[in-house]
C-alpha cells in the first residue's frame, strides 16, 4: 500500500479549495487545488477498485488527503473513473452518447458519508447503444480526459486516441462526444505475449532500436491493409522464430518478435478505427508518453499525423471544468 | 495416467504387422494393425511430447504396447505428430512445400532404441517459407490427417480446414500440400473466454439453443464482412452485456455471449481462410464431430459447402499411407 505526497508542506489547509480524485481499478491519484485550481499537493495509492468494498472508500480518502483539510468544511472532491461503476462506490449512471463534455457533472452522484469534512462527487461514464451506433460500447474515466480537451477548446471537434489496455478512440464534435469504440489492444497483447503457445518466441517490447521500430512499423502496415490476416499472422511469428534464418540472435530475436506482435495488435486497432477518417487533420493522442510515442509511430507509418495531450494533466482539466459547471 | 485398450484380446500378437501412433503435444494415441491393415487393437495414454524427455518415450511406447508384440521381431512403429519435434523424442526435419502427401515417409527418422522389439519411424511436419507463400507457417502432425485425404484420392485437389487450438487451412493441389496457414483461434477463444476481462460475460459455449446459433452466425457474417472490427466487437461483447436489455437472463446470457465470441473468433479465420476462394466446392473438414458442425455452420452461413472426414479416420489412414510407401 503505497501512499506518496507532500503532505508536509505548509499552508495547504489554508489554500485548499477542493480536491479532484482519478479512481480507477487499481489505483486512485488525488490533487488538492486552490481557488485558481493550481495543484498546491498530491497523493496516490494502490487501492482501486479491484480491491476497495463500498464502505471502505470513504476511509482510503480521508486516510490519503485527510492532512491537508481545513477545520472548516466541508470541502468539494471530484471523482472520476470506476470509483463510480456499478461495482465501486455508488454508482454513477452512464450517460448516453452524444453527450456535451462540459456537462459530465449534471450525472455526478452524492455518496452519503459518516463524516462532515468531504462531500464527494461521483462522475458518470459514457455508454453507447446499437439505436447511436454499430455496437454497443462504455466508458469510465476517458470522458474525463477528453474533458479535457474541451477545457481548452470548448467546440472541439476531431478524432481522439486514448491508448491502453483497453484503447478508447472518440469523435469529438463541437465539444461533444459523437461515437466511440473500444479496442482490446493492449489486454489481446498482454495475453498472447505472456500466455499463448507465442509466449515461447516473444522478448521485451521497448522498441529500442531500428530492427524492432522496422518490425513493429511493418506489422503495423501490413494488418492495417489486411486485417483479415491477423490471426494466422499471430502464429506466422512463432513459425517465423522457428524457421527465419534472418532473424537476429539472442535479446534481439525476442524484442524483434515483440516488437512485430505490438504492430500486429495496433495494426488491427487502427484498421478498425481510422481507416475511413480523413488524413488532413492530425489525430488528438491523449495518455502517456511512451505509449503516444508508440501511436504516432504507427499512425505516422499509414499517413497520419498526430498531436499529444499528456493524459495525467488532460483527466486533471477534465475534473477542473466539471467543478467549474458544478459551481456555476 | 490413463491407459485404455483391448489388450487381453487372444491373438493380438499373432496378427499384429505394424502399429501405428499420433504422438502429440498433449497424448498418444496407438493402434495395432494386421497385414491388411485393420485396427485389431488400440491404446492410449496422456504422455503427450510436454510431459517426456527425449529418452522417456521408448519405455512409454513400450508400457503401452508391450502387450501387442510377438517374439519374433521387430515390429514397425509409424508416428506421426509432435514426437517427431526439436524438443520431442527426436527431430524429423520439417519438408518444405509444396510436397505430395503420399511421399511423407521419405522424411522419416528412426530413433535409436535400446531394446530390439521395434523399429520406430517418426514422420516429418511440413513448413512454410516467405519464399513459397506470403508468411511463414508450420504444421507437424496435420501433414499426416491430409495424407489420409490422399489415401482415398491420389490426386486430391481443394481447400481442407482442420479446426482446432491452432487451426490450419491448406490448399492441396494434384495430391500436394501448395500452400497452408495457421490461425490461433481456439487459442485465442480460451484466452479471451477465461483471462481478459470479458470471462465476466462469457458462459458455457454449446450452440445448444436458437439464439445461440443466431448470435454464433450473425457474429460469423459481422466479422467475415468487416474483420477490421474484430478487437473492438470484442469490448463489445462485454459493453453489450452492461447495457443490452434484450439479452436473456440467467445461463443462456452467458451461452448467447459464448456463442457470439466463438462467431467473432471463426469469423476471423474465415475471413482470412477463405474470403478468395471459389464457392462451387466444397471446403473438407477434418475433425471431430462437434467442431466441424460449427465450422459447417459458419461456412454455410457465408455461402460455403463443406464435406466431413472424421478426424482419427484421417490420422490412421494417412499413417497407413505412409507405411505402405515405406515398404513399396
Amino acid at each position: 500500500m503505497g501512499s506518496t505526497g507532500m503532505n508536509e508542506t505548509p499552508g495547504i489547509t489554508d489554500q485548499l479549495t477542493w480536491i479532484a480524485v482519478d479512481w480507477g481499478s487499481s489505483n486512485l491519484r488525488a490533487w488538492g487545488l486552490d481557488q485558481h485550481d493550481q495543484v498546491i499537493a498530491q497523493a496516490s495509492s494502490d487501492k482501486g477498485m479491484l480491491t476497495l468494498k463500498a464502505d471502505e472508500y470513504e476511509a482510503e480518502l480521508e486516510r490519503l488527503v485527510g492532512d491537508w483539510l481545513p477545520t472548516a468544511g466541508p470541502i468539494d472532491v471530484m471523482v472520476c473513473g470506476m470509483a463510480g461503476a456499478r461495482q465501486g462506490w455508488l454508482e454513477a449512471a452512464y450517460l448516453p452518447i452524444p453527450t456535451r463534455l462540459d456537462q459530465l457533472s449534471q450525472g455526478a452522484v452524492t455518496p452519503t458519508l459518516t463524516g462532515d469534512q468531504l462531500r464527494v462527487y461521483l462522475l458518470p461514464g459514457l455508454s453507447q447503444t446499437r439505436s447511436a451506433a454499430t455496437h454497443f460500447d462504455v466508458m469510465r474515466g476517458e470522458e474525463t480526459q477528453l474533458a479535457g480537451l474541451v477545457a481548452d477548446t470548448p467546440d472541439f471537434t476531431g478524432l481522439t486516441c486514448l491508448p491502453g489496455t483497453h484503447a478508447k478512440w472518440a469523435t469529438l464534435e463541437a465539444g461533444a462526444v459523437s461515437g466511440f469504440s473500444t479496442y482490446l489492444t493492449g489486454e489481446l497483447y498482454q495475453l498472447l505475449a505472456n500466455q499463448s503457445v507465442l509466449r515461447h518466441s516473444i522478448g521485451s517490447d521497448e522498441l529500442q532500436d531500428h530492427a524492432c521500430r522496422e518490425a513493429f512499423v511493418s506489422a503495423v502496415s501490413e494488418i492495417y491493409t489486411a486485417p483479415e490476416t491477423f490471426s494466422s499472422r499471430l502464429f506466422g511469428l512463432r513459425a517465423q522464430d522457428l524457421l527465419d534464418g534472418r532473424l537476429p540472435a539472442g535479446d534481439t530475436r525476442g524484442a524483434v518478435l515483440a516488437a512485430r506482435l505490438s504492430g500486429l495488435a495496433i495494426g488491427l486497432e487502427l484498421a478498425g478505427a481510422c481507416r475511413e477518417c480523413p488524413t488532413d487533420k492530425p489525430i488528438m493522442l491523449i495518455g502517456n508518453q511512451a505509449l503516444s510515442q508508440r501511436y504516432a509511430l504507427a499512425l505516422n507509418a499509414i499517413g497520419y499525423q498526430t498531436q499529444h495531450v499528456d493524459g495525467d494533466s488532460a483527466v486533471l482539466a477534465g475534473l477542473c471544468l466539471a467543478h467549474r459547471a458544478l459551481k456555476a
